[in-house]
């Protein structure tokens, strides 16, 4: 579930999110996103965590800048943030940042 | 919960990672670190999300990459990163990354 990336550089959009209550259709199209995401150019990884308290951080990662804004304007990912705006969130941010360094570790 | 950060450039650590079973004192440390964090110069937010399976997403938001760095090496810090690494994650990641450009909504 941790995204494998390439050598930075590299872009991420980091999008923390306060769910309203209720699916209303949110799983659902969370998923065919992802789907839809993993197939545009660009893509790298995604992750993504949300808590009881309905508070979630996704960030995807792209190859670059024009990747990442290519994939917020595809037609379908265009109606799931209009969804977003009206129906899903309750307050959201996205921030768009070049990765520069990266380091981890994971148990054998 | 979600950080009110300044205009864009800044700096993100984008810290993703899968826990180990039991709390292990993890749950204190997690508190510590983020009163401590929230003194250190350059300190701009954090967000932090963790879904039941373990898997979570840490964004600490920086004025620059030397406050970020720096926050890295504070001592009691260290040790929190070790006990880390021998105890409480399964695997991490930590990004460095530099915010161009952020947007958002909040409902009234």
């Amino acid at each position: 579930m941790i995204a494998r990336t390439p050598e930075p550089p590299y872009v991420a959009v980091i999008f923390s999110s306060r769910r309203t209550h209720g699916d209303q259709g949110y799983g659902a199209m969370s998923e065919r996103m992802a789907e839809l995401a993993a197939q545009h150019p660009g893509f790298l990884g995604v992750e993504s965590a949300r808590g009881e308290d309905g508070f979630g951080i996704t960030v995807s990662y792209w190859k670059d800048e024009a990747s990442a804004r290519a994939w917020k304007q595809v037609g379908e990912h265009l109606k799931a943030q209009a969804l977003g705006h009206s129906r899903w969130y309750e307050a959201f941010e996205a921030r768009v940042a070049t990765v520069t360094r990266a380091y981890g570790m994971e148990r054998p």
